[in-house]
């Protein structure tokens, strides 16, 4: 079982992809910020300041531009893995479509755990493209539990 | 089983519900438009242009600023009921709450079907939220599928 997202953003690959890794940047719609540049190898601690919460991810893969894939949940036993892909759907828009899998499909709490994870997607994205094409970075930290 | 989400947006009360009911401003975050003013007893059918979609809902309850509850699906024969509330947290910030009824634990579809109805509700939520606080209208019909 995984969880996909696909979102349209009228800016190029690139720049997208740049507001993944710099870890200035994630704040602004994301994590409010990141210990380091993503890269291929790393492991970065995302923290949340306004729940002071942080997590650490570790980057398997990352092809500039193209592809981030990263590992979260390793250190609390339920392993998931994040595949980030930038489709150009022209030198001005593309598709950021994100997969989470890893997802238990006989856990009990499987349906909560996949919306709540739904959720948090759908939302950063949303946060995301306001970010990118409308320099809007009050959006993110809003989502009620 | 249920769909619920809850976000928090830096407007009144009034202001929100107004985004709600009023048929032009619902184009700004949600539906291209609607084909009349939201009230009790009303059906009021609502247009994607993006999408040459259209579908009715019936209002079956509403407390102007407070709460909005709808059914949907009635005519595709698995009606559906939301309900919209409005929770005033002080005069300038609302957390607006969604909860949509009417899922059928016993379909196979079930797990699809949930979480793309919290797709449908982040999003739209999240774009309401940057049209009323940031006066961003171009977030909205930016899901890929």
């Amino acid at each position: 079982m995984n969880n996909q997202t696909k979102i349209e953003i009228r800016k190029p690959a690139a720049d997208i992809f740049e507001a993944f890794v710099d870890p200035v940047k994630i704040g602004n719609y994301w994590f409010s910020s990141g210990s380091e540049r993503w890269a291929k190898g790393k492991t970065v601690t995302l923290r949340y300041e306004e729940y002071d919460a942080q997590g650490d991810i570790h980057v398997l893969d990352m092809i500039d531009h193209h592809k981030i894939v990263y590992e979260w949940g390793r250190e609390e036993g339920e392993p998931h893995t994040v595949t980030i892909t930038f489709h150009a759907t022209s030198p001005e828009t593309t598709v950021v479509e994100v997969t989470e899998e890893g997802f238990d499909d006989r856990d009990p709490d499987l349906i909560p755990k996949l919306i709540d994870n739904k959720e948090g997607w759908v939302f950063m994205l949303t946060c995301l493209k306001g970010y990118l094409e409308f320099g809007v970075n009050r959006l993110r930290s809003a989502l009620v539990k």
